[in-house]
């Protein structure tokens, strides 16, 4: 590639109520508020030195306005423009002061349909990594990953892997060696991207990144004291593919947060991707728990980059489902 | 009380492979192997100096032959057993020298047909709670309580506190303050022994004490590796009543394991019992949830200490019913 | 005895700042402030239903006022006073009403010179143990014991065995098999009280209990991010004796604090203490790192509980020393 | 540049004593051991896929052979033999089937005099990292950094920043700005390799990266209770430069391991270097413990890339010392 992508970066979501997204995130989980106003809330990370990494923004509708990657340097965001061009991908441009903290932004409907933004840059704040006394709740460090649900996911898989310079770290095998879900990275972690197949374009949920296990265990104390019992929808437990310790929870609007730790260094060109059969019950819960319905089924709808209407979505071209357990 | 138990000692299970109960107790569980034979193996967490806790016997069939409480002083025995006679609750006699490194015991049927047994001595062994580097998998330190299912709760609950001198930390109450389940103690912990009302009477669990949360967690992972998987049936969680951080295994034979972390100090007599209803649904599971039903409906069979035949069981007084989540 | 002492229920320190104990005690630590005003501050741990175990007093000059043990019955401290006063220790009452939320205490001057207090009552509080969105800083769980130097550790330790009821769990023996150092306890941890051989009577700490290891850590963390790093005296290490995973600070007026995880049970008469030679070095800390000069010289003047006076030390009959480590 | 290192791949020490080292590195902290026959132990840790990150070799003196990195691909090699040499900087060949399990590798002695190595191409294992029930000791997750004394800091700075494609995470300034310590990373994390200035080229120590806290802690207890306490020379601690938790062990041969927590993504090129004064007491130790003097003054002896001659030092052209601590 002539572009370098370097990680997942923001994600843009559109919230009902913003004074619950903020008891939620804020409050419950100890996202730190860099700044808000009357229709929008920016929050970060303990170690993020970017402005943001997470905007809610006060919305009639819930929705994914866009999730956004971080690339080298500008001159990449004229280059992914072209390449987009090319594919007959249309792109948009937001200029900077458009978007509070960042700089010219290139937003695009990528090959599934998700809406897409690439910066190079973003305002620097103080970093509280070490101002420990204001951690609280689920202590996230930093913004993690995507993952969204998609189709036809071996169509994003050979976008993502051939183009656009993803590597694949771990994947799950239907029948017939088709991709039925697959884990990408740019980082050298385990993944910026996951896709999986199901009815889509939409975004599954967004990863944030822990530091440790016992606070994503606090997490679910706190939110349960707090009355948040119901917000926990699987976890905490670990997966087989990509080996995270997780805890998945819906926020007021029914956006899906997952709270990682875990992950493993994938640096090396000689790493081979890990592949996972489709019913291997230890795939998607290394211990064996059953996933409940709620988290095959449901994800958040995407918006157009360009209309700001909601993307409809496709039936999954490989029967989707849960895998099934014999236990 | 003229006697004084001091706390739940060990539990006696008969099971039908000690090879396969040796690697689920020993290899995965990491308890100490403290002396086996043919037909008996002995086991003791970490930090107990007492030569066991836990005896697994060869037998046709699961089940449980005794529970067994210490008491203070061999005098304790005589007292209890007059105690028990005048109840018309028929005792036995185990001399010493007829169970391996315990002193004479006392065995009784008690009010609900619960094989107890009493001993003031036992045998003692190297603890090794600073032999660090022989901690493995749950990193056990010790048995904590018994978990029994009676038919009423209420009789047992009357017998224990009148006439043993448990004192209650919290308890389950159903409609009209019936009490649903209680959890008594002797030793200033939540428990030395709980009660819930179901098919009885029968052993749910036997409860081991881990010093910390993360050895909870590491064990599904070991157990997982090992292929023990579907031995996990329940958690990790939170337990809202006694707040308890547990992890529910099922041994080769069905037996229930509690892995119990938390507790609190219960040593005052001013410290109120903490009353739960039963259709709280953070009482089971704080985060809210959904226990098997298996958790709810299986359970050990329980041996007459006179004959060594199973005893039959009751329905319920109360209606036995899994709390109700509206989620 | 025909009295029951239950446990370590609190200590009345004077200090000098209010306002920095404060940030101390309950911003840093996290302490609950169960209530205060101009001259006092009570703090209690979070699963504790008592109103206090921590009561702060502004004064000119740093103390301790008072060390007090719960008792079973407001009988047992009419027989603790006739017990003191039969050997010639003068005690003092303090009625109802002229102490926040404590009913009648017996104070007297014990066999060391140290400053007790008996209570039966005090007035409870709503435990937090569950309302885990307030768990901030150590996470502090309740109070746990006392530690005191004394000139004769043999004296003291006779005193509170043969006639207080306390039972030895571990202990250190210096040459000629002489006490150097004694852990003793009512209720079954390994201490409600410790004694060292040293200039005394003085209280060397007072010592909390944490659930767990991992808040030992962060509250280094947190005190270095508020600027209390030469606060941490010692540690996070590991004692030999007591198998505490144990962190010692001084608060801002030099009064030590111990914060502690481990501890076993000690509810069983066949439990030998365990002793320790003065000179081996994995006794003081396990793995082997030397304690601060300051740690075995330093500690809380206590007073008169008749006439509020210093209680003067005197020199230990024990030489006394740091262990030699030889490294 | 034209070629791309991708990270810390491997050390090789020789050690005096394999057995010794067996037991300190594998029985005690866990490290797999891949393969190993009379002169030689291959390491690795539970997530590595390469055959080892750790090579002992039996040898009559300790020192350390060879610090080895990872490149991208063969080429890599050719590109950076030809840079080298026209640096001046005389490189050797070890050709494939020289060595084990690894390809064909460059040597080089660097701009300090530290032995470096680089390959591509190394033989790929079995993955341990879901092996839990294989997890002991130290659970080392991954090789994670280097640390190298050298006289001019600054001349080493210039060299990996400007020539090697290495980016500044964190320094130490001593007067004049000039820098007296500097953490380089080539994958996003703080460091692959630090320079501290003294008396150089000697290996400082060779950094594992463990994936909690809680291993570490039990690292010491495990040290500890297998008699190696004396071999925890620092730690456990945080360091303010990169926030780790940190545990610095002298192996059998005095080698310095650290094993390392913490850690944080430094992918974005707007991450402005941290500055630390030399003489801010949190910069070693956030909690304002001092480091021992043996840290800042002991370290590995390296050896001649073509004679196996061990390298001469030179004293440090900023005054080596250990920061004041005025607490």
């Amino acid at each position: 590639m002539a572009f370098d992508i370097i990680r997942t970066a923001r994600a843009v979501l559109n919230v009902t109520d913003l004074e619950a997204s903020r008891r939620f995130y804020v409050d419950a989980l100890g996202l730190i508020e860099t700044e808000s106003d009357d229709s929008t809330i920016y929050l970060r990370g303990l170690e993020e030195h970017n402005h943001h990494s997470l905007v809610l923004k006060k919305a009639d509708t819930a929705s994914v306005e866009v999730m956004s990657y971080k690339v080298q340097s500008e001159d990449d965001l004229e280059v992914l423009s072209d390449f987009f061009n090319s594919k007959g991908l249309r792109t948009t441009w937001v200029e900077e002061g458009r978007q509070k903290a960042i700089g010219r932004t290139l937003r695009v409907q990528d090959i599934s349909g998700l809406p897409l933004e690439f910066f190079a840059k973003m305002d620097t704040v103080d970093r509280l990594l070490q101002q420990y006394h204001l951690y609280k709740g689920a202590r996230i460090q930093r913004i993690d990953h995507f993952n969204c649900m998609v189709p036809d996911v071996q169509k994003a898989y050979d976008f993502y892997t051939e183009s656009l310079g993803f590597v694949c770290s771990e994947y799950t095998a239907a029948e017939n060696e088709q991709v039925w879900a697959a884990w990408l990275h740019r980082k050298p972690s385990v993944h910026d991207v996951a896709f999986m197949s199901g009815d889509g374009p939409r975004l599954h949920h967004v990863g944030f990144w822990l530091s440790d296990q016992l606070s994503l265990i606090h997490t679910c104390d706190v939110l349960a004291s707090l009355g948040y019992g119901p917000s926990i929808e699987r976890g905490p437990g670990r997966h087989g593919l990509s080996n995270a310790f997780f805890l998945y929870l819906r926020d007021p609007d029914g956006h899906r947060i997952e709270l990682y730790n875990g992950d493993y260094l994938t640096s090396d060109p000689d790493f081979k991707p890990i592949k996972w059969d489709l019913n291997d019950p230890q795939r998607g819960t290394f211990w064996g728990h059953e996933a409940p319905d709620s988290w095959f089924h449901e994800a958040s709808t995407v918006l157009d980059v360009n209309t700001g209407e909601a993307i409809s979505t496709d039936q999954p071209k490989l029967k989707q489902r849960k895998p099934m357990f014999v236990i």
